[in-house]
């Protein structure tokens, strides 16, 4: 599998999401503002992965700073761009605080020792996501039955993360270990995250999988064909609800009423120990477009009233439990959370 | 509004539903067997629309017969090839099996008046489809409170029937009464209908809409911006379990998980009082790539295994009333189905 995004000769290079599965594509971003855009517009997407994007980015806009004048002011601009690329996913704020934090803590370093520090802080957040979905693999592979079928929603693999992938590492991790699996793996409109990124990822892992639209996952689930829902995070409150991509709230709902288990599989950075609930993570409201098209194609009135919510937010009850790389947290989540959180720190 | 399907000077006219709605093209069909084509195409679709096509193609075709020549063969052939177009609309075969009756009870006349009296009998089902809705508008919009927000999935409105149609028609009726209402109307993948064709009627008709991709559904719901859900249907069971577009199961479990009240609005030529369960309702896998595009748009790589099942089956339990054209049924469905069945014939 080819790495989602990497730092390349002084540039960040990643694959262009976009344009997956018709064409591979990659794209070099040669400032900060590059970066942004990229998260902007999705070129690169999944909570993790704009993690690490966002970590890069700094330290592009830092390796382009020609003297330590203003220095402080000129990082607050570069940090400001990319904390406005969007807003629900936790891991960009966790990793931009980060670099922040490495940056502080060496401010009176001599300007090219301090490029490399801070590049160091982006190559070991990316690293350390790598390593983090593989602990969340071999945590959730024993809640994969051998023979599951297990439905997935958007894409949480590789190209969410900088590898492996977070609910698909779990899976995967099974699949490594010889369990016999099948995933069904919704389109997720409107921009067909299921369709594009995940159905790519499993056919290039040799995991079976059928695609299926959004709304045909309650019928598998009614039909047995579905045995148990495994799902990424954009942001998870202490409480434990978790804000993840639209139409996650509606397959933990279905899931429950199936008696099948729903579970999310994030790693820390995506944790917001500082929001008591759901009701407070903020949810980004996209371009209206994306719902009126599919891909190129206008399905509706070019000028049709719509909405277009990213993410929802799936209340922790409906969760049965979440996958982290320090283990597997049950409920109750605002006790089960922090004591994982700690495990990681010692 | 213009009419969804019409008889005209010996041949039958449609619009094109599949072009809808950036193009307004009608076909003229001139033998019955392009009117069976229409329907396995889609270029009709919803059940008491596809009842009236199937209907008026059966006397196209009795139309075209140049002697009386075993007549009976003749007949059965063309009842055949409409009866195999598509399985789960309980309308389809409710028509044929009018239609048939009116042949039976008149095989001996001539063949020239035989061909008015079937022509006749085609008629009728077209001129009280039309009737019957407007009746289910005025049962229903008694259930839509002013102030509505009202959501519905697929389109189950004029271009899905003769005219009027069934939920959209409660709507109308509802807001032709000068109350104020609101639609969430569903985009309903892989087809699109509500994208195409909701969308489409409801700014003829002026009534507030807001398009959102079917995943969207449950979050506006727990967001407190749904009051009701109103949805059409192609085969009740004498328990009340309800085929209807797939997706239509997840809106009623989300739907009682918010306690909101779940409407299905159908005529009698929709229920199948032979069958006691929605189990036995054949269910149509339509073809693979209608799941790979969004109309012209390849979503995912053009060998991606996909499944497609048309509809699916929701359970009497979750349906809180069903608005017919002999007034509204409540549970237990097995009661007063036959009840407001038996009401028709009186």
């Amino acid at each position: 599998m080819l790495p989602t995004i990497e730092w390349k000769d002084g540039r960040v290079v990643m694959i262009d999401q976009r344009l997956l599965p018709h064409k591979e594509v990659y794209l070099t971003c040669t400032d900060h503002e590059q970066v942004a855009a990229a998260i902007e517009q999705m070129a690169i997407r999944g909570a993790p992965a704009i993690g690490v994007a966002a970590a890069f980015g700094l330290a592009l806009g830092v390796s382009k700073l020609k003297s330590a004048y203003k220095l402080e002011e000129k990082f607050d601009e570069i940090y400001s761009r990319l904390e406005k690329t969007r807003p629900t996913a936790r891991n960009l704020f966790w990793a931009l605080e980060r670099m922040k934090a490495a940056f502080e803590a060496n401010r009176l370093v001599p300007l090219e020792n301090l490029k490399d520090v801070i590049l160091e802080e982006a190559l070991a957040i990316e690293s350390e996501d790598v390593d983090t979905c593989r602990r969340i693999g071999v945590w959730g592979k024993s809640l994969v039955r051998d023979g599951a079928s297990i439905l997935t929603h958007c894409n949480a693999g590789a190209l969410a993360t900088a590898g492996y992938g977070t609910a698909l590492g779990v899976i995967r991790a099974a699949f490594e270990d010889g369990k016999k699996v099948r995933v069904f793996a919704d389109e997720t409109r409107p921009l067909l995250q299921g369709a594009r990124l995940t159905a790519w990822e499993l056919r290039k892992l040799g995991i079976p999988y059928i695609l299926i639209t959004d709304s045909m996952a309650g019928h598998m689930m009614r039909q047995g064909e579905v045995s148990q829902v495994i799902v990424g995070a954009d942001r998870i409150a202490r409480n434990g609800d978790t804000a993840n991509k639209i139409g996650t709230y509606g397959l933990a709902v279905l899931a429950k009423e199936n008696g099948l288990p729903f579970y999310v599989a994030a790693p820390f950075s995506t944790v917001d120990l500082s929001l008591a609930s759901g009701q407070d993570i903020p949810i980004e409201e996209r371009a209206l477009d994306e719902v009126r098209r599919a891909g190129a194609h206008l399905t509706t009135m070019s000028d049709a009233p719509v909405r277009n919510p990213a993410f929802d937010v799936t209340p922790a009850k409906y969760i049965t439990s979440m996958i982290t790389e320090n283990g597997i947290a049950l409920p109750p989540y605002d006790k089960s959370l922090p004591d994982l959180a700690r495990l990681k720190k010692a």
